[in-house]
Protein backbone atom coordinates (compact mmCIF):
# COMPACT_ATOMS: atom_id res chain seq x y z
CA UNK A 1 0.00 0.00 0.00
CA UNK A 2 1.84 3.06 -1.54
CA UNK A 3 1.50 6.21 1.14
CA UNK A 4 -1.94 8.74 -0.10
CA UNK A 5 -1.57 12.38 0.58
CA UNK A 6 -4.44 11.51 2.76
CA UNK A 7 -2.12 9.75 4.83
CA UNK A 8 0.54 12.84 5.77
CA UNK A 9 -2.58 14.64 7.85
CA UNK A 10 -3.28 11.09 9.27
CA UNK A 11 0.06 10.51 10.77
CA UNK A 12 -0.09 14.42 12.11
CA UNK A 13 -3.28 12.99 14.09
CA UNK A 14 -1.47 10.00 15.24
CA UNK A 15 1.30 11.61 16.54
CA UNK A 16 -0.85 13.40 18.58
CA UNK A 17 -2.66 10.94 19.96
CA UNK A 18 0.75 9.13 20.80
CA UNK A 19 2.48 11.99 22.69
CA UNK A 20 -0.39 12.29 24.63
CA UNK A 21 0.10 9.18 25.94
CA UNK A 22 3.31 10.26 27.03
CA UNK A 23 3.23 13.29 28.86
CA UNK A 24 0.77 15.65 29.69
CA UNK A 25 2.50 18.49 29.02
CA UNK A 26 0.67 20.78 25.82
CA UNK A 27 4.06 22.89 25.60
CA UNK A 28 6.10 19.06 24.57
CA UNK A 29 2.84 18.05 22.61
CA UNK A 30 3.02 21.24 20.60
CA UNK A 31 6.85 20.06 20.08
CA UNK A 32 6.53 17.29 19.09
CA UNK A 33 3.44 18.21 16.58
CA UNK A 34 5.30 21.13 15.41
CA UNK A 35 8.69 18.71 14.51
CA UNK A 36 5.92 16.12 12.76
CA UNK A 37 4.56 18.49 10.48
CA UNK A 38 7.75 20.39 9.90
CA UNK A 39 8.92 16.65 8.81
CA UNK A 40 6.13 16.25 6.48
CA UNK A 41 7.39 18.16 3.74
CA UNK A 42 10.49 15.58 3.37
CA UNK A 43 8.31 12.16 3.85
CA UNK A 44 8.68 10.37 0.63
CA UNK A 45 5.03 9.20 -1.04
CA UNK A 46 6.88 5.85 -2.11
CA UNK A 47 7.08 4.90 1.44
CA UNK A 48 4.80 2.63 2.73
CA UNK A 49 2.50 4.39 5.21
CA UNK A 50 4.33 2.89 8.35
CA UNK A 51 7.39 3.46 7.27
CA UNK A 52 6.48 7.32 7.90
CA UNK A 53 4.34 7.14 10.39
CA UNK A 54 7.44 5.28 12.00
CA UNK A 55 9.23 8.83 11.95
CA UNK A 56 6.95 10.53 13.73
CA UNK A 57 7.67 7.97 16.79
CA UNK A 58 11.09 8.11 16.45
CA UNK A 59 10.45 12.04 16.88
CA UNK A 60 8.23 11.54 20.00
CA UNK A 61 11.32 9.35 21.77
CA UNK A 62 13.74 11.89 20.46
CA UNK A 63 11.72 14.98 21.72
CA UNK A 64 10.00 12.99 25.21
CA UNK A 65 13.25 10.67 26.41
CA UNK A 66 10.59 8.44 26.81
CA UNK A 67 11.33 5.02 25.05
CA UNK A 68 8.38 2.84 25.34
CA UNK A 69 5.03 5.93 26.10
CA UNK A 70 2.13 2.91 25.72
CA UNK A 71 4.06 0.43 28.27
CA UNK A 72 1.17 0.91 31.49
CA UNK A 73 -0.99 0.52 28.52
CA UNK A 74 0.01 -2.50 26.98
CA UNK A 75 0.49 -4.42 29.89
CA UNK A 76 -3.83 -2.97 31.50
CA UNK A 77 -4.59 -4.59 27.67
CA UNK A 78 -2.46 -7.48 28.29
CA UNK A 79 -4.19 -8.40 31.81
CA UNK A 80 -7.53 -7.74 31.01
CA UNK A 81 -7.64 -9.39 27.54
CA UNK A 82 -6.31 -12.28 29.87
CA UNK A 83 -8.78 -12.09 32.54
CA UNK A 84 -11.26 -12.58 29.04
CA UNK A 85 -9.23 -15.83 28.16
CA UNK A 86 -11.51 -18.58 29.31
CA UNK A 87 -14.70 -16.95 27.88
CA UNK A 88 -12.54 -16.63 24.57
CA UNK A 89 -11.61 -20.08 25.16
CA UNK A 90 -15.52 -21.53 25.40
CA UNK A 91 -16.69 -19.22 22.45
CA UNK A 92 -14.29 -21.03 20.59
CA UNK A 93 -14.87 -24.37 22.11
CA UNK A 94 -18.40 -24.28 21.93
CA UNK A 95 -19.17 -23.06 18.08
CA UNK A 96 -19.63 -25.22 15.31
CA UNK A 97 -16.59 -24.17 13.69
CA UNK A 98 -13.75 -23.23 16.42
CA UNK A 99 -11.32 -22.09 13.45
CA UNK A 100 -13.54 -20.06 12.28
CA UNK A 101 -14.53 -18.64 15.35
CA UNK A 102 -10.72 -18.06 16.55
CA UNK A 103 -10.28 -16.28 13.31
CA UNK A 104 -12.86 -14.35 14.24
CA UNK A 105 -12.14 -13.27 17.33
CA UNK A 106 -8.70 -12.79 16.49
CA UNK A 107 -10.11 -10.34 13.64
CA UNK A 108 -12.20 -8.46 16.44
CA UNK A 109 -9.43 -8.39 18.91
CA UNK A 110 -7.61 -5.85 15.99
CA UNK A 111 -10.43 -3.75 17.20
CA UNK A 112 -7.90 -2.96 20.43
CA UNK A 113 -5.93 0.26 19.49
CA UNK A 114 -3.87 2.62 21.27
CA UNK A 115 -6.18 5.14 23.64
CA UNK A 116 -8.75 5.15 26.36
CA UNK A 117 -11.24 3.29 24.55
CA UNK A 118 -9.73 0.20 25.16
CA UNK A 119 -11.33 -0.79 28.24
CA UNK A 120 -14.54 -0.79 26.65
CA UNK A 121 -13.28 -2.61 23.53
CA UNK A 122 -11.75 -5.53 24.96
CA UNK A 123 -14.97 -6.51 27.06
CA UNK A 124 -17.60 -5.76 24.42
CA UNK A 125 -16.56 -6.35 20.47
CA UNK A 126 -15.58 -9.88 21.33
CA UNK A 127 -19.08 -11.94 21.47
CA UNK A 128 -20.71 -9.84 18.37
CA UNK A 129 -17.82 -10.74 16.30
CA UNK A 130 -18.83 -14.56 16.32
CA UNK A 131 -22.24 -14.06 14.96
CA UNK A 132 -20.29 -10.80 12.45
CA UNK A 133 -19.73 -12.32 8.84
CA UNK A 134 -16.67 -11.48 7.50
CA UNK A 135 -16.37 -8.65 4.91
CA UNK A 136 -14.14 -10.55 2.73
CA UNK A 137 -13.84 -14.22 3.53
CA UNK A 138 -11.11 -16.45 2.34
CA UNK A 139 -11.24 -18.75 5.19
CA UNK A 140 -12.08 -21.94 3.11
CA UNK A 141 -8.37 -21.45 1.45
CA UNK A 142 -7.38 -20.73 5.24
CA UNK A 143 -8.13 -23.73 6.41
CA UNK A 144 -6.50 -25.73 3.37
CA UNK A 145 -3.82 -23.51 3.56
CA UNK A 146 -3.14 -24.44 7.31
CA UNK A 147 -3.37 -27.84 7.45
CA UNK A 148 -0.80 -28.18 4.34
CA UNK A 149 2.08 -26.22 5.40
CA UNK A 150 4.90 -26.67 7.00
CA UNK A 151 6.30 -23.53 8.10
CA UNK A 152 3.54 -20.69 9.01
CA UNK A 153 4.60 -17.34 10.02
CA UNK A 154 2.28 -15.71 12.18
CA UNK A 155 2.44 -11.90 12.76
CA UNK A 156 1.46 -10.01 15.44
CA UNK A 157 0.28 -6.67 15.78
CA UNK A 158 -1.02 -4.80 19.19
CA UNK A 159 -1.52 -5.71 22.52
CA UNK A 160 -4.10 -7.29 24.04
CA UNK A 161 -5.33 -8.31 20.56
CA UNK A 162 -2.21 -10.67 21.05
CA UNK A 163 -4.49 -12.85 23.56
CA UNK A 164 -6.82 -13.28 21.15
CA UNK A 165 -4.00 -14.46 18.50
CA UNK A 166 -2.76 -17.15 21.12
CA UNK A 167 -6.45 -18.45 21.27
CA UNK A 168 -6.14 -18.87 17.43
CA UNK A 169 -2.33 -20.21 17.60
CA UNK A 170 -3.95 -22.79 19.68
CA UNK A 171 -6.60 -23.39 17.07
CA UNK A 172 -4.07 -24.02 14.52
CA UNK A 173 -2.06 -26.11 16.21
CA UNK A 174 -4.79 -28.65 16.15
CA UNK A 175 -4.92 -28.24 12.16
CA UNK A 176 -1.51 -28.47 11.32
CA UNK A 177 1.44 -30.44 11.65
CA UNK A 178 3.51 -27.11 10.97
CA UNK A 179 5.75 -25.09 12.67
CA UNK A 180 4.63 -22.14 13.85
CA UNK A 181 6.14 -18.77 14.45
CA UNK A 182 5.25 -15.93 16.33
CA UNK A 183 6.76 -12.34 15.00
CA UNK A 184 6.67 -9.15 17.11
CA UNK A 185 8.04 -5.87 16.62
CA UNK A 186 12.06 -5.37 17.21
CA UNK A 187 11.66 -2.00 19.51
CA UNK A 188 8.31 -0.70 21.27
CA UNK A 189 6.84 1.59 18.93
CA UNK A 190 2.49 2.96 19.74
CA UNK A 191 0.72 -0.54 21.22
CA UNK A 192 2.43 -2.84 19.07
CA UNK A 193 3.40 -6.37 20.93
CA UNK A 194 7.30 -7.01 21.60
CA UNK A 195 8.95 -10.37 22.87
CA UNK A 196 7.80 -9.25 26.73
CA UNK A 197 4.09 -8.97 25.56
CA UNK A 198 4.42 -12.82 23.93
CA UNK A 199 6.08 -13.42 27.31
CA UNK A 200 3.32 -11.91 29.21
CA UNK A 201 0.57 -13.45 27.38
CA UNK A 202 1.79 -16.98 27.69
CA UNK A 203 2.52 -16.88 23.81
CA UNK A 204 6.13 -18.21 23.88
CA UNK A 205 4.44 -21.25 25.60
CA UNK A 206 3.14 -22.12 22.11
CA UNK A 207 5.66 -21.34 19.66
CA UNK A 208 8.64 -20.19 18.83
CA UNK A 209 8.89 -16.23 19.23
CA UNK A 210 10.89 -13.53 16.57
CA UNK A 211 11.51 -10.47 16.37
CA UNK A 212 11.30 -8.14 12.87
CA UNK A 213 14.16 -6.26 13.78
CA UNK A 214 12.68 -2.58 13.36
CA UNK A 215 10.80 -0.02 15.54
CA UNK A 216 8.34 0.31 12.72
CA UNK A 217 4.79 -0.47 12.96
CA UNK A 218 4.40 -2.68 10.27
CA UNK A 219 6.30 -5.26 8.47
CA UNK A 220 8.83 -3.49 5.77
CA UNK A 221 10.67 -6.43 4.32
CA UNK A 222 13.65 -4.73 3.20
CA UNK A 223 14.06 -3.27 6.56
CA UNK A 224 13.68 -6.36 8.74
CA UNK A 225 16.27 -8.74 10.26
CA UNK A 226 17.93 -11.28 8.41
CA UNK A 227 16.52 -13.98 10.91
CA UNK A 228 12.63 -12.16 10.18
CA UNK A 229 13.24 -12.63 6.60
CA UNK A 230 14.64 -16.06 6.20
CA UNK A 231 11.75 -17.30 8.67
CA UNK A 232 9.44 -15.18 6.06
CA UNK A 233 10.68 -17.04 2.71
CA UNK A 234 10.97 -19.95 4.28
CA UNK A 235 7.31 -20.06 5.81
CA UNK A 236 4.85 -21.92 3.54
CA UNK A 237 1.80 -19.76 5.31
CA UNK A 238 2.13 -16.10 6.73
CA UNK A 239 -1.01 -14.58 8.72
CA UNK A 240 -0.69 -10.77 8.85
CA UNK A 241 -2.34 -9.31 11.99
CA UNK A 242 -3.68 -5.55 11.97
CA UNK A 243 -3.89 -2.95 8.94
CA UNK A 244 0.23 -1.70 9.79
CA UNK A 245 1.07 -5.26 8.42
CA UNK A 246 -1.30 -5.08 5.64
CA UNK A 247 0.04 -1.55 4.53
CA UNK A 248 3.23 -3.21 4.51
CA UNK A 249 3.10 -6.76 3.16
CA UNK A 250 -0.02 -6.13 0.76
CA UNK A 251 1.70 -6.73 -3.12
CA UNK A 252 4.42 -8.23 -1.97
CA UNK A 253 6.21 -11.72 -2.43
CA UNK A 254 4.43 -14.66 -0.32
CA UNK A 255 1.72 -16.90 0.41
CA UNK A 256 -0.26 -14.25 2.77
CA UNK A 257 -3.73 -14.10 4.80
CA UNK A 258 -4.52 -10.72 6.04
CA UNK A 259 -6.59 -11.26 8.86
CA UNK A 260 -7.83 -7.50 10.38
CA UNK A 261 -10.36 -4.68 11.20
CA UNK A 262 -10.48 -1.96 7.83
CA UNK A 263 -9.43 0.93 9.65
CA UNK A 264 -9.31 3.95 7.81
CA UNK A 265 -11.03 4.79 3.90
CA UNK A 266 -7.84 4.03 1.75
CA UNK A 267 -7.53 0.63 3.43
CA UNK A 268 -11.15 -0.30 3.06
CA UNK A 269 -11.43 1.04 -0.17
CA UNK A 270 -8.46 -1.51 -1.67
CA UNK A 271 -10.03 -4.39 0.36
CA UNK A 272 -13.10 -3.36 -1.36
CA UNK A 273 -15.19 -3.11 2.19
CA UNK A 274 -16.63 -0.87 4.42
CA UNK A 275 -14.40 1.02 7.54
CA UNK A 276 -14.54 -1.31 10.13
CA UNK A 277 -15.53 -4.18 8.33
CA UNK A 278 -13.98 -7.64 9.62
CA UNK A 279 -11.29 -8.94 6.84
CA UNK A 280 -9.57 -12.31 5.94
CA UNK A 281 -8.02 -11.41 2.46
CA UNK A 282 -5.62 -14.13 0.92
CA UNK A 283 -3.07 -12.61 -1.63
CA UNK A 284 -0.53 -15.69 -2.66
CA UNK A 285 1.80 -14.05 -5.26
CA UNK A 286 4.79 -15.65 -6.69
CA UNK A 287 7.08 -12.26 -7.07
CA UNK B 1 -13.53 28.66 21.24
CA UNK B 2 -9.44 28.52 21.34
CA UNK B 3 -8.24 26.08 19.07
CA UNK B 4 -6.67 23.02 20.38
CA UNK B 5 -3.86 20.78 18.66
CA UNK B 6 -6.25 18.51 17.42
CA UNK B 7 -7.58 21.52 15.02
CA UNK B 8 -3.82 21.39 13.29
CA UNK B 9 -4.15 18.45 11.58
CA UNK B 10 -7.37 18.60 11.11
CA UNK B 11 -6.87 22.30 9.42
CA UNK B 12 -4.27 19.83 6.86
CA UNK B 13 -6.61 17.33 6.44
CA UNK B 14 -8.91 20.53 5.13
CA UNK B 15 -6.54 21.70 3.25
CA UNK B 16 -6.12 18.93 1.08
CA UNK B 17 -9.81 18.54 0.42
CA UNK B 18 -10.07 21.73 -0.59
CA UNK B 19 -7.02 22.34 -2.97
CA UNK B 20 -8.19 18.54 -4.26
CA UNK B 21 -11.76 20.86 -5.47
CA UNK B 22 -9.22 23.17 -6.78
CA UNK B 23 -6.85 20.69 -9.06
CA UNK B 24 -6.49 17.02 -9.59
CA UNK B 25 -2.52 18.04 -10.07
CA UNK B 26 -1.27 15.66 -7.58
CA UNK B 27 2.18 17.48 -7.45
CA UNK B 28 0.30 20.62 -6.55
CA UNK B 29 -2.09 19.04 -4.11
CA UNK B 30 1.83 17.85 -2.39
CA UNK B 31 2.80 21.00 -2.46
CA UNK B 32 0.16 23.33 -1.06
CA UNK B 33 -0.20 20.13 1.45
CA UNK B 34 3.41 20.79 2.39
CA UNK B 35 3.50 24.46 2.96
CA UNK B 36 0.64 24.44 5.13
CA UNK B 37 2.15 21.58 7.14
CA UNK B 38 5.64 23.71 7.05
CA UNK B 39 2.89 26.83 8.21
CA UNK B 40 1.98 24.28 11.41
CA UNK B 41 4.81 25.77 13.38
CA UNK B 42 4.04 29.14 13.16
CA UNK B 43 0.05 29.17 13.76
CA UNK B 44 -0.75 30.48 17.23
CA UNK B 45 -2.80 28.17 19.51
CA UNK B 46 -4.21 31.79 21.05
CA UNK B 47 -5.80 32.73 17.22
CA UNK B 48 -9.30 30.90 16.65
CA UNK B 49 -9.73 27.77 14.37
CA UNK B 50 -11.33 29.92 11.45
CA UNK B 51 -8.59 32.45 11.79
CA UNK B 52 -5.52 29.52 11.35
CA UNK B 53 -7.57 27.40 8.54
CA UNK B 54 -7.66 30.80 6.80
CA UNK B 55 -3.72 30.79 6.19
CA UNK B 56 -3.96 27.55 4.46
CA UNK B 57 -6.83 28.70 1.89
CA UNK B 58 -4.66 31.27 1.32
CA UNK B 59 -1.71 29.26 0.80
CA UNK B 60 -4.07 27.50 -1.96
CA UNK B 61 -4.76 30.57 -3.83
CA UNK B 62 -1.18 31.53 -3.83
CA UNK B 63 -0.54 28.11 -4.90
CA UNK B 64 -3.06 27.65 -7.55
CA UNK B 65 -3.70 31.08 -8.98
CA UNK B 66 -7.56 29.98 -8.03
CA UNK B 67 -9.34 32.72 -6.21
CA UNK B 68 -12.36 30.49 -6.07
CA UNK B 69 -12.35 26.85 -6.50
CA UNK B 70 -15.63 26.11 -5.14
CA UNK B 71 -17.25 28.25 -7.94
CA UNK B 72 -19.20 25.68 -9.20
CA UNK B 73 -19.94 23.75 -6.71
CA UNK B 74 -21.11 26.55 -4.51
CA UNK B 75 -23.59 27.21 -7.85
CA UNK B 76 -24.60 24.20 -7.85
CA UNK B 77 -25.34 23.77 -4.60
CA UNK B 78 -27.43 27.31 -4.44
CA UNK B 79 -29.14 25.60 -7.36
CA UNK B 80 -30.26 22.38 -6.42
CA UNK B 81 -31.18 24.00 -3.17
CA UNK B 82 -33.65 26.68 -4.86
CA UNK B 83 -35.33 23.94 -6.58
CA UNK B 84 -35.81 22.44 -3.36
CA UNK B 85 -37.43 25.99 -2.37
CA UNK B 86 -41.08 25.13 -2.73
CA UNK B 87 -40.86 21.63 -0.97
CA UNK B 88 -38.91 23.27 1.87
CA UNK B 89 -41.18 26.17 2.43
CA UNK B 90 -44.25 23.61 1.87
CA UNK B 91 -42.75 21.69 5.00
CA UNK B 92 -42.84 24.88 6.70
CA UNK B 93 -46.58 26.00 6.12
CA UNK B 94 -48.34 22.71 6.94
CA UNK B 95 -46.23 22.27 10.18
CA UNK B 96 -47.64 23.17 13.84
CA UNK B 97 -45.20 25.81 14.58
CA UNK B 98 -43.63 27.23 10.99
CA UNK B 99 -41.01 29.75 13.12
CA UNK B 100 -39.13 26.03 14.94
CA UNK B 101 -39.77 24.25 11.76
CA UNK B 102 -38.06 27.02 9.46
CA UNK B 103 -35.12 26.94 12.32
CA UNK B 104 -34.82 23.06 12.47
CA UNK B 105 -34.49 22.88 8.29
CA UNK B 106 -31.92 25.72 8.66
CA UNK B 107 -29.80 23.67 11.12
CA UNK B 108 -30.16 20.79 8.63
CA UNK B 109 -29.32 23.08 5.65
CA UNK B 110 -25.98 23.64 7.78
CA UNK B 111 -24.70 19.66 6.42
CA UNK B 112 -24.15 21.19 3.49
CA UNK B 113 -20.52 20.90 3.54
CA UNK B 114 -17.98 21.41 0.58
CA UNK B 115 -17.01 18.16 -1.16
CA UNK B 116 -18.50 15.20 -3.69
CA UNK B 117 -21.15 14.02 -0.62
CA UNK B 118 -23.25 17.18 -1.29
CA UNK B 119 -25.63 16.26 -3.71
CA UNK B 120 -27.44 13.58 -1.46
CA UNK B 121 -27.13 15.65 1.12
CA UNK B 122 -29.36 18.65 -0.03
CA UNK B 123 -32.12 16.46 -0.86
CA UNK B 124 -32.54 13.71 1.93
CA UNK B 125 -30.89 15.41 5.11
CA UNK B 126 -33.73 17.99 5.34
CA UNK B 127 -37.59 15.97 5.42
CA UNK B 128 -35.87 13.85 8.88
CA UNK B 129 -35.15 16.76 9.92
CA UNK B 130 -38.05 18.47 10.79
CA UNK B 131 -39.02 14.72 12.81
CA UNK B 132 -35.46 15.45 14.86
CA UNK B 133 -35.38 16.86 18.40
CA UNK B 134 -32.80 19.59 18.75
CA UNK B 135 -30.17 18.28 20.76
CA UNK B 136 -29.62 21.91 22.79
CA UNK B 137 -32.66 23.84 22.67
CA UNK B 138 -33.08 27.73 23.05
CA UNK B 139 -36.12 27.85 21.46
CA UNK B 140 -38.81 29.68 23.38
CA UNK B 141 -35.75 32.19 24.27
CA UNK B 142 -35.17 32.83 19.97
CA UNK B 143 -39.11 33.48 19.25
CA UNK B 144 -39.06 35.82 22.06
CA UNK B 145 -35.82 37.66 21.09
CA UNK B 146 -36.67 37.93 17.64
CA UNK B 147 -40.24 38.97 18.06
CA UNK B 148 -39.00 41.78 20.48
CA UNK B 149 -36.28 42.78 18.51
CA UNK B 150 -35.75 46.00 16.59
CA UNK B 151 -32.28 45.18 14.17
CA UNK B 152 -31.11 41.46 14.03
CA UNK B 153 -27.71 40.37 12.12
CA UNK B 154 -28.41 37.13 10.86
CA UNK B 155 -25.26 35.90 9.68
CA UNK B 156 -24.64 32.88 6.83
CA UNK B 157 -22.25 30.33 6.50
CA UNK B 158 -21.92 27.97 3.14
CA UNK B 159 -24.07 27.55 -0.26
CA UNK B 160 -27.06 26.09 -0.65
CA UNK B 161 -27.61 26.44 3.05
CA UNK B 162 -28.30 29.85 2.53
CA UNK B 163 -31.61 28.54 0.94
CA UNK B 164 -32.58 27.27 3.71
CA UNK B 165 -31.63 30.35 5.05
CA UNK B 166 -33.83 31.82 3.31
CA UNK B 167 -37.07 30.23 4.51
CA UNK B 168 -35.88 30.85 8.05
CA UNK B 169 -35.57 35.09 7.41
CA UNK B 170 -39.36 34.62 5.36
CA UNK B 171 -40.59 33.45 8.94
CA UNK B 172 -38.59 35.68 11.21
CA UNK B 173 -39.68 38.72 8.89
CA UNK B 174 -43.44 37.25 10.03
CA UNK B 175 -42.36 37.29 13.36
CA UNK B 176 -41.10 40.74 14.16
CA UNK B 177 -41.52 44.20 13.00
CA UNK B 178 -36.84 44.11 13.22
CA UNK B 179 -34.55 45.52 10.25
CA UNK B 180 -32.72 42.22 9.00
CA UNK B 181 -29.59 42.10 7.89
CA UNK B 182 -27.99 39.32 5.99
CA UNK B 183 -23.99 38.78 6.22
CA UNK B 184 -21.54 36.92 4.08
CA UNK B 185 -18.09 36.98 3.48
CA UNK B 186 -16.05 39.20 2.27
CA UNK B 187 -14.11 37.31 -0.27
CA UNK B 188 -14.33 33.68 -1.60
CA UNK B 189 -13.17 30.96 1.28
CA UNK B 190 -13.94 26.84 0.45
CA UNK B 191 -18.02 27.21 -0.10
CA UNK B 192 -19.32 29.93 2.18
CA UNK B 193 -21.61 32.56 0.98
CA UNK B 194 -20.36 35.96 -0.47
CA UNK B 195 -22.64 38.76 -2.07
CA UNK B 196 -22.86 36.88 -5.22
CA UNK B 197 -25.10 33.73 -3.65
CA UNK B 198 -27.35 35.98 -1.87
CA UNK B 199 -28.04 37.33 -5.15
CA UNK B 200 -28.80 34.04 -6.51
CA UNK B 201 -30.62 32.65 -4.13
CA UNK B 202 -32.88 35.74 -3.57
CA UNK B 203 -31.54 36.90 0.20
CA UNK B 204 -31.00 40.01 -1.35
CA UNK B 205 -34.79 40.32 -2.28
CA UNK B 206 -35.58 40.19 1.46
CA UNK B 207 -33.18 42.03 3.35
CA UNK B 208 -29.80 44.02 3.34
CA UNK B 209 -27.00 42.12 2.13
CA UNK B 210 -23.31 43.30 4.20
CA UNK B 211 -20.38 41.49 4.13
CA UNK B 212 -18.08 40.85 6.70
CA UNK B 213 -14.84 42.20 4.89
CA UNK B 214 -12.61 39.06 5.18
CA UNK B 215 -11.75 36.05 4.08
CA UNK B 216 -11.85 34.38 6.76
CA UNK B 217 -14.21 31.01 6.81
CA UNK B 218 -16.33 32.73 10.50
CA UNK B 219 -17.05 35.50 12.06
CA UNK B 220 -13.35 37.25 13.65
CA UNK B 221 -14.61 40.66 14.53
CA UNK B 222 -11.33 42.29 15.03
CA UNK B 223 -11.05 41.99 11.79
CA UNK B 224 -14.29 42.41 9.88
CA UNK B 225 -14.46 45.79 8.35
CA UNK B 226 -16.06 48.68 10.52
CA UNK B 227 -19.21 48.43 8.54
CA UNK B 228 -20.20 45.17 9.82
CA UNK B 229 -19.19 46.14 13.39
CA UNK B 230 -21.05 48.90 13.76
CA UNK B 231 -23.90 46.71 12.81
CA UNK B 232 -22.81 43.48 14.95
CA UNK B 233 -22.45 46.47 17.98
CA UNK B 234 -25.96 47.47 16.62
CA UNK B 235 -27.91 44.32 16.79
CA UNK B 236 -30.10 43.27 19.31
CA UNK B 237 -30.11 39.64 18.38
CA UNK B 238 -27.36 38.15 16.19
CA UNK B 239 -28.23 34.35 14.18
CA UNK B 240 -25.01 32.72 14.00
CA UNK B 241 -25.05 29.90 11.40
CA UNK B 242 -22.63 26.74 11.12
CA UNK B 243 -19.58 25.90 13.61
CA UNK B 244 -17.02 28.71 11.63
CA UNK B 245 -19.05 31.28 13.04
CA UNK B 246 -19.32 29.82 16.32
CA UNK B 247 -15.99 28.56 16.67
CA UNK B 248 -15.33 32.43 16.02
CA UNK B 249 -18.13 34.04 18.05
CA UNK B 250 -18.37 31.32 20.96
CA UNK B 251 -17.42 33.72 24.44
CA UNK B 252 -17.80 36.71 22.58
CA UNK B 253 -20.28 40.06 23.86
CA UNK B 254 -23.68 40.10 22.53
CA UNK B 255 -26.94 38.38 22.23
CA UNK B 256 -26.12 35.54 20.03
CA UNK B 257 -28.36 32.24 18.74
CA UNK B 258 -25.78 29.67 17.29
CA UNK B 259 -27.83 27.69 14.91
CA UNK B 260 -25.91 24.78 13.59
CA UNK B 261 -24.98 21.58 12.99
CA UNK B 262 -21.60 19.84 15.56
CA UNK B 263 -19.05 18.98 13.46
CA UNK B 264 -16.19 17.85 15.53
CA UNK B 265 -15.52 16.27 18.83
CA UNK B 266 -14.15 19.62 20.32
CA UNK B 267 -16.82 21.69 18.98
CA UNK B 268 -19.51 18.79 20.01
CA UNK B 269 -18.30 18.65 23.96
CA UNK B 270 -18.03 22.03 24.38
CA UNK B 271 -21.58 22.49 22.66
CA UNK B 272 -22.77 19.29 25.34
CA UNK B 273 -24.08 17.62 22.47
CA UNK B 274 -23.05 14.90 20.41
CA UNK B 275 -21.23 15.20 16.57
CA UNK B 276 -23.93 15.69 13.92
CA UNK B 277 -25.77 16.80 16.91
CA UNK B 278 -28.46 19.76 15.75
CA UNK B 279 -28.02 22.82 17.94
CA UNK B 280 -29.70 25.87 18.94
CA UNK B 281 -27.81 27.52 21.65
CA UNK B 282 -28.23 30.88 23.50
CA UNK B 283 -25.36 32.85 24.42
CA UNK B 284 -25.86 36.10 25.96
CA UNK B 285 -22.62 38.34 27.13
CA UNK B 286 -22.73 41.85 28.24
CA UNK B 287 -18.89 42.10 27.73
Amino acid sequence: LKTYLDCLPCILNQTLRAVRQTTANEDIQREVLNAVAAAIPLMHVDLRPPEIACEGYRLIRDITGDDDPYRKIKTAANKKALKLYPEIKNLVNQSECPLLTACKLAIAGNSIDHGPSLAAEVETVFESAVKTELAANDFIEFEDNIKNASLILYIGDNCGEIVFDRVLLEEIEKSTKAEIIFAVRGRPVINDVTESDAVETGVDKICKIISNGTDIPGTILKKCSPEFKQYYESADVVISKGQGNYESLEGEKGNIFFLLKAKCDLAARLLGVKVGDAVMKHQNLMG
